[in-house]
């Protein structure tokens, strides 16, 4: 596969209303766009950091990934985003020869209209791997 | 504070050895530096993707920070670290008079000659964050 930068990092917090004014006022960062991704049971805010997006990642339901994940680990980044330039399939295909466990067998819609598809962290030494290209 | 793109992410690993291979046979990355940081305890292998750097961190004491990650969270993402134009003291000085905790209370060397300081995640909604600019 070829990667060609981190598209984005999700970052997983309690409360996008507390945490935008931190990334915004502390870090001088601006959020462009607030979106609900319902599928995945979550709010995102998007900020941008040289060529990669900061998605921060607040779950709105009590049971979701995100709600697990903090309430185990905390806030924190939850998953890296390579964009992938040949192709999300042609990415899964080839990690899958490879005995690399891939979540997702082939790329969904994610947020911002990108085809995404998750890499296993047992797979990627305990990095939640998102890979994703611009949605066709 | 200004900040340019993220400069590096820092990712606990247990081994580099075991690490690399997947970083280079699975994701298609090159690694093009080794390089011992005893100060942090740490062996860090580095490799670019587009503006950032992953820097993957290999503790070198069995009672180091990177150790203790792994053995509190597995391995995973363990910090992010910001290119700062302005300056990593003046952003010290910003931040710590909004009262962000900072962990250095000046900037310090770390790998690659950067010179760096780390803000504390409580204060950063669980992210361990790094400051640093190039060396002087």
């Amino acid at each position: 596969m070829k990667i060609s930068h981190i598209e984005h990092l999700g970052i997983a917090v309690k409360s996008l209303d507390e945490a935008i004014p931190y990334y915004e006022n502390i870090l001088g960062l601006k959020c462009y766009a607030i979106e609900e991704v319902a599928d995945q049971k979550v709010k995102t805010a998007f900020f941008k950091v040289g060529q990669t997006k900061l998605e921060l990642l607040e779950s709105t339901t009590e049971d979701g990934t995100i709600a697990g994940f903090i309430e185990k680990r905390g806030e924190g980044i939850h998953h890296m985003a390579f964009a992938i330039e040949d192709g999300v399939q042609n990415a899964l295909d080839e990690v899958q020869a490879k005995e690399v466990r891939a979540i997702d067998k082939a790329p969904r819609r994610g947020a911002e209209g990108l085809d995404i598809a998750f890499l296993h962290p047992k797979s990627t030494h305990g990095v939640l791997t998102e890979l994703c290209e611009k949605g066709k």
